[in-house]
């Protein structure tokens, strides 16, 4: 793989963000298959874990079928020159569990926060480290901080000895001018390689993976066949086309991609890869998809369209955990009606 | 809908593109529906057709279930303050039919030819304006043809008596910077409004209409749910989500065309729409969704992948009518491999 040119590193994160997408519900069987062919295809990093990283698997997260040290042990068997990655987040994985994905073989740990909340991947990023990993930070839920926060924490995960840091537009929410501004402030203050994962909700991953890559991201994530939580992210083997045509060299061949897309991920979709309208408010609002079913109690109880609310909690800039502010604002909004 | 305050004019398409997608087998009843709601959502113009426009019912292009001056009659008469336009392919849609749906009160006529036959509009475009429709004409495929001729089809389109000049992305196969060098262009040398009309092939549709805003285009196609051909268009109640964030009004009620979508139009989708391996070759190629058939067989008789097949037939600026081409192609790809 040494000797292969690549001008963007991609990471291919339908068996983790896709995870969402089957309801946790992936095999050793698929995960293996999946593995070989994108190896084959010259995919440099594969990330396998729960949707929510190492330790995702709890009645509040959503149980895995399957052990998911099985399917990293799977992948890794699998991936040939390709390496495994995994998710932790901090709260949800544990430094324990890190430790076990490395001695099966991982080769990179993805560690993210909510993008004001970076402190709390000190020790994880530090201990990555150690274990011989090479570690990436992300910033998740990014659109919620403005650029200056953004860049702050960003410059923590770099001080914790983070090897890249990655923006994450969890929601799909951000337009392409935005993620242009935030990128490029983040290279201007970083010295380390900047990253970008998109989410389709606003039909805008491409664009604005377009854009961080013009403001210079290095590191791109890619869900082939689109296969990613809410509306799925930037689809894999759209983009290797796409770069394709810019003459921005990924290492992966194009054929091949498309082929591991079709024949292999688009059997295990359950539900299409569409832009719903759930999906588009949730984009259009920018808040966490865990709002959305509060939401919808709240506004059968208040008699408020649950779209209000979520615009609403998105204007706040309510957090998860907050979703007590939920029936708040519910409440608030029938007053307001009512009044 | 005087009083409505419009920065872009938007065009609804599922009623025509779309029928590409559901087989051309739109019912009185589901038109009938569509076209209330759209006219409840505030959309300004409905287009509705065959898939290929007046007189495309066809065995060549698809049987209609409906005789479309029926679905135009229960359109006009369902869509309220929006007025309904149809699609007019000279050689396929003849001037006896515009005539007979202006009667029936279509408000706009659409007519379409190749970017490089815009002569072929006239007759059609003069006739439109004499039947005191609206008369936009269309350059397809627009990515086949350089910027300069491309300008050159679009004045004449001009000089017909054309309202509007579209440039149509048919095969979804632009990139939003050639997107925005020719809707510049087009803005510097027309003196008419300019639209675009893109598809989502390399999951760009989005992108590239931002693009074409922003170069001052004023007329946007969308389809609803991204019901169109191939992997779909601007998905309608998507962009008017974005442009709201973006303070650019359309004078469409978004919660409405979200619920038009989810609703009315989700219920009729056969196939998901999904950018799937073919409709992804096809924009990556750049070529007529009609070649994929033949270039599949002939990859079978010859023994090469159809991808390089589409792929070549693009470089060589192949166009419809041409399918003998696609075999002389493979077969010469075949012997380049032998050779």
């Amino acid at each position: 793989m040494s000797k292969i040119e690549r001008d963007i590193l991609l990471t291919e994160v339908a068996l983790r963000d896709g995870s969402h997408a089957i309801a946790h519900q992936y095999t050793v069987e698929q995960v293996t298959r999946a593995a070989k062919a994108l190896g084959e295809a010259g995919v440099p990093y594969i990330e396998v874990s729960h949707g929510d990283g190492l330790g995702g698997s709890t009645l509040q997260y959503g149980l895995s079928h399957t052990d998911e040290m099985k399917l990293i042990e799977a992948a890794v068997s699998a991936s040939g020159d390709s390496k495994i990655a995994v998710l932790v987040l901090p709260g949800i994985g544990t430094v324990a569990e890190m430790k076990q994905a490395a001695s099966l073989g991982v080769k990179m740990a993805r560690v993210g926060t909510h993008v004001t909340e970076a402190d709390v991947s000190a020790q994880h990023i530090q201990k990555a480290k150690e274990l011989g990993l090479e570690t990436v930070g992300f910033l998740m839920m990014s659109h919620m901080a403005p650029v200056e926060k953004l860049v702050e924490q960003a410059k923590r995960m770099e001080s914790y000895g983070a090897d890249a840091v990655y923006m994450f537009d969890s929601a799909g929410a951000l337009l392409p001018d935005q993620v242009r501004e935030r990128v490029r402030a983040l290279r201007e203050n970083v010295g380390v390689d900047i990253g970008f994962h998109g989410h389709n909700n606003l039909s805008l991953a491409m664009a604005n993976t377009l854009a961080a890559i013009e403001e210079g991201a290095k590191r791109i994530d890619g869900s082939i066949r689109c296969l990613g939580a809410g509306a799925g992210n930037t689809q894999t083997e759209v983009l290797i086309a796409v770069l394709d045509h810019l003459g921005i060299r990924t290492g992966i061949d194009l054929y091949r991609i498309m082929d591991v897309a079709e024949e292999v991920i688009a059997p295990l979709l359950q539900v299409p890869q569409e832009i719903t309208r759930d999906n588009l408010v949730l984009g259009y609002a920018g808040v966490y998809s865990s709002f959305l079913l509060h939401a919808k109690r709240a506004s059968q109880r208040f008699g408020v369209d649950s779209r209000d609310i979520l615009i609403e909690l998105g204007r706040r800039n309510v957090v998860g955990g907050q979703e007590d502010m939920i029936v708040d604002v519910a409440a608030e909004l029938a007053g307001l009606r009512q009044g």
